[in-house]
Formats: C-alpha cells, sequence, structure tokens
C-alpha cells in the first residue's frame, strides 16, 4: 500500500487531524518544528496524496454509507443501484449494511458508519430509530437521507410516495374492469407502507358504493412464500373474483397459488401488484401492476445528499415520487353473468 | 456520540496507536508522562470503551468487507446472506461493496475498505485483480477469501464448486430423458464460470455418441431479458426438444421466449438451469435445476475468513462445494415418435 497519512502520523507522532491540515496548508497555528517534521517526514516516506489521502486532507472520503432492510429483496437491491449508479458518476462509493429490519443493528451501523468517515448516510428504514443515533449524526454535522415512509417528522430531505394514492389506484382498476369481489392480500407491518395501501383500497371501495368483508383480507409474510401460504388461505374461503397484491414478491407466491387451486389468471382471478419488479413483464400472464419509481427513488436520495454534503447550510428539499398503474395482462373485464 | 479514543488523541496530541496500547495495557514503552496523559485525559472526558472503542483497543473492528459484483443479481443476494448470517451470529458486521464487475473499482473498493481497518475481506470477483491489491493484503497482514472460479493461484481459502461436473450433470438428465437434440444457452464470460459448463455439456454429449451441432450454442447477458433474447433466436433457428440454460435467470427469459413461440414447457420443450434460486419452485412449470449451495458458499466463506483472523498462522482449507440435481417439472421424458 502506497504511504499515507496515518503512516507519518505513527513516525512523527503528530495526531492525523494535524496533519491534514497542515498538509492542506492550514497548518499555520502549528509550531514551524512540527510543520517541518511533518513535510520532511512527508517527503522520506515519498509520500504521494493519492485519491483517498487527497480525501483525508479535504476531509473528504468519498464514501456514502447507506443501510437497507433486506439486501436480498429486489426492492431495496432496485433502490441501492439507482444510488450507487448516481454517486459512482460522482466518484463516491457506497459502503453497504443489511440491518435485517432490526432496529438495534441499525443503531449500530450508523455508529460504525460515522466511526468510518462516511460523508454522508442514506438509511432506509422500517423502525424508530434511537434518539441517540439523531444526536450523533446532528453533532457530526453528518447529512442523511431518510427512506423511512416519514415515520420520524423532518421537514426536509423526505422522499416519499403516496401509498394511500397507490391503493386507490390499483383498486380503482379491478373496480372499472367490473370487478365488486376484490380480496386484498396486506402484511406484517413492516417497511413497505402497506397499512396506508389498504386504507387506500378500502376507501376506494367506499367510494364506489362496494361494502368490503372482512374476510377479504389476508395478510402474509412480504415473501414469495407468504404471498402463496395467504393467497390460498384467501382463495379456499372467499369467491372473489379480484386480488390486489399488495407487492409484488408476494404475487409471486400467489400466481402459484391460484395454479394450484385450479383458478386460471386473470379468467378466473384478475390479479393487480404493486412495485413493478423486473419480473412482473417476464410473468405468465404478465403482471398488471402499480409502479413505484424505485431505481429513482435511490438516485434521488443520492443527489439530494450530494447536495447537501457540498451545500451543508442549505435546506433539503421534499420530494414525492409519482406512481404509475403498468397496464398488462393479469388484470381483465369481469364479464356480466 | 460517546467518548472515543480519537478525541483522547485530539486532546493530547498522542497518536490513536499509541493510546490504545496505553489503555490496553501495552504502553509500558512509552514514557510516563505520555501514559499519565493519557490516563488523565481518558478520565477527565469520562472515556468509556464501549463496542468500538474496545475494538480499537485489541485492534479488531469486527467488521469484514464484502465485494461483490452485483449486489441485484440474487445469486449473489444469496452468497451475501450466508455470509452475513454467520458473521453477524459471531459478532461481525459486514461492510458490502458492490464492483458492477468492475476490476479498477474492485481495487478501489479494496484499498478504502483496508483504510477503514476491516478485519479481513471476502471478494467475489470474476476478474484478475491488480497485484498492488495482493500486495496491500499481505503486508497488512489481513486475511481473505476469494471467491474467484479459482482464477488465482492459491494453495488456501480455494471455496468452489466444479462446474464441468454440473454442466454434465443438467446434459446427462436431459440425455436419460431420451433427448438428442439438445441446445445450450450460455453467457458472455463472467463470474459465472459458463465455459467449464459449456465444456460439461459437451462432455456429456460426447460421452454418448452425440455429435452436438454448433447452432445448439447460444450466447446471451446473464439477465431475465439476455435468456429471453437467446433462447428466442435458437428455438427459431434449430429443432431442439431440450434446452440447458446455464443460470436461472436467463431461465426466466427462456420460459417468455417459448411462450411467445406457442412452444410449450415440459411437452415440447424440455429445460435445466443451473442455480437454484429461489423463484425456481415458483415457476410454472417449476423448474428443474443444478443446486449451487450459494447461501453456503457465504457461509463457509464467513467461516474460513473468522477462522483465519483467529489463527493467523494456521494454513486455510480448501472446499469444494456439492452441487445437486433438484427434479422438478421442467424436464420430461421425449416418448418416441
Amino acid at each position: 500500500m502506497g504511504v499515507t497519512i496515518r503512516d507519518i502520523a505513527e513516525k512523527t507522532g503528530v495526531s492525523i487531524t494535524t496533519i491534514s491540515q497542515i498538509l492542506n496548508g492550514k497548518g499555520s497555528r502549528f509550531s514551524e518544528a512540527t510543520r517541518n517534521k511533518v513535510f520532511q517526514t512527508a517527503k522520506d516516506l515519498a509520500y504521494k496524496p493519492n485519491f483517498f489521502a487527497k480525501n483525508m486532507v479535504t476531509n473528504q472520503t468519498n464514501t456514502i454509507g447507506m443501510i437497507v432492510p433486506e439486501v436480498t429483496d429486489p426492492f431495496f437491491s432496485q433502490m441501492v443501484k439507482g444510488a450507487e449508479d448516481y454517486l459512482n458518476a460522482h466518484d463516491y462509493m457506497i459502503l453497504l449494511c443489511n440491518s435485517s429490519q432490526d432496529s438495534t443493528r441499525e443503531d449500530l451501523y450508523v455508529e460504525e458508519l460515522l466511526h468510518r468517515a462516511v460523508d454522508g448516510l442514506i438509511i432506509a428504514s422500517p423502525n424508530i430509530l434511537a434518539s441517540n443515533v439523531f444526536t450523533q449524526l446532528e453533532t457530526l454535522h453528518k447529512p442523511y437521507i431518510l427512506l423511512d415512509r416519514k415515520r420520524h417528522h423532518r421537514e426536509e430531505g423526505n422522499i416519499f410516495i403516496d401509498d394511500y394514492e397507490g391503493g386507490y389506484m390499483a383498486t380503482e382498476h379491478l373496480v372499472a374492469l367490473r370487478h365488486t369481489k376484490i380480496g386484498i392480500i396486506t402484511s406484517d407491518d413492516s417497511f413497505y407502507s402497506v397499512e396506508e395501501r389498504l386504507q387506500g383500497y378500502q376507501g376506494c371501495l367506499t367510494k364506489h358504493g362496494i361494502s368490503a368483508s372482512t374476510t377479504w383480507i389476508m395478510e402474509g409474510d412480504q415473501t414469495m412464500s407468504g404471498g402463496y401460504i395467504a393467497t390460498k388461505k384467501l382463495l379456499e374461503t372467499t369467491d372473489i373474483t379480484a386480488l390486489f397484491v399488495t407487492n409484488d414478491q408476494m404475487v409471486v407466491g400467489a400466481y402459484r397459488a391460484a395454479l394450484e387451486l385450479g383458478i386460471t389468471i386473470p379468467e378466473d382471478l384478475s390479479i393487480v401488484g404493486f412495485d413493478d419488479i423486473e419480473l412482473a413483464e417476464y410473468m405468465a400472464p404478465t403482471l398488471t401492476t402499480v409502479r413505484q419509481p424505485i431505481y429513482d427513488i435511490g438516485k434521488t436520495a443520492a443527489e439530494y445528499l450530494l447536495r447537501a454534503i457540498q451545500n451543508p447550510t442549505e435546506k433539503m428539499a421534499n420530494k414525492k415520487m409519482p406512481l404509475k398503474l403498468i397496464v398488462r395482462e393479469s388484470a381483465k373485464r369481469l364479464e356480466a353473468e
């Protein structure tokens, strides 16, 4: 490895901060002896400011810490990709941490990343973070973006979608196709704002004078297997003709459940999903779903964060990301009986 | 944030290394004045060795750097999961880096992670790493595991599968089902050891006296869309009855290509995949595929790495991970005509 400021620190006994300032031409408050020692040692060791050393001097590391709940979920890996593409194009790299939805681990990772002197953080979290996490971030003046379903009240830097609107949109598509018995697969309370999507579904049904049965609502894990189990239960106990599945991972399981019960999509059952993961257009039938701009959410978070790093006094903007219904083959018009 | 060794370093002007040694009771070679100054400052600042400070003292950070080519690929996110579960259970955390298959970025990330004092590295790479990367790793005595298709010759710590055997296994299953016109979807040379899988396919056909046509081989990108395009081309130009697709992501596209051409799986075309991603058992028909123990590869890498960190003088073992044909519905016996 090339010679770093650390090596100079070890050799001279002068602190890294001091050396950084001296080498960066901001060392006038230090004694001439110290300055000479540092310059001489840098010369003796053939110190060359490389990419990282340069960053140490400018007090920037050009790395961003990013914490996500579950990296194996294509939703989050897309979000990471969006952030990463933007950051890489601007010479920043990501140190990625997987919290497994665990709030203790999130707190530890924030601390860990701060110890490693990242320039800023993007935290996608389903949890309320410990208050000392915010104290740390504020004390160190580290900009951060929360992708947190607006669980923490902040005046600035909120990047979000309207989940109520999304739930309404999915349900309205099914109503427009003449369905009146419309089920919904929800999930336990986690990162996804499923509660508001459920309210959107209910709001839409009420608006159209459809009185929903509570038996039409089934909860499951936010996985393929969770979607499979919940859909199977729902289809075995109700006579719905349409189904809103609140995330696309669960739709994969819903398709299998229908197949095993001899129920054909969309002839016997129309399905609308949520997210629009890559797989949606490869499924048979292709999936009608509410598209979240997942990649753009990650990208926008990165963009806002870099702006905050470069303009520390400026307030960050808030941004509502647009949702869009992508109509494919999985939902069809109910023929009059 | 709690008081850290860094704060003591700033206050005293004594280097972090020195303070660590003094607080860790290994400071006898430093002057009594220095030792007193450090202890007094630690007391003044109400310094408490917390998780991370403790690690700085013991010269361990309990973090592992992991570099993967593409985090959005379910193959790698499974691998990360395996490593992470093992490491978390042993109080280690992962800093994850996505190289996007880019070798310059890999080199930068290694440097970056070393600057951040990780205890060891797991590097999943399709590339030949720059030789100075190894110099750095060796100089700093940082243990590392390469998941690299054995591209670098190392005597120890090789965790691998036999891709030739896997390709042979997939093809033999199709031959046993009486197929003689068997195509293969390969991909550009990247992380996956597709070349050896192709050789396994060819070796198996030769063994059974089947002379393969070069028109049966089609290359594509290792994505759903790559699989779709390659399969479509292949099915439009040949009369194969079976197909070995060398990774499961591409199978998703292959299914769609067959569907659009009115070719039914497995009645008109038998398919065998490679990897056994989670989706494989949800597809319609469910996918017969060669299972790679992806999760276990990550887990084993983590296990070997921790062992190397704890026993720096011991040589790491090599381990060949087992492959297994998972028979589901996508390949069926060819009826005599």
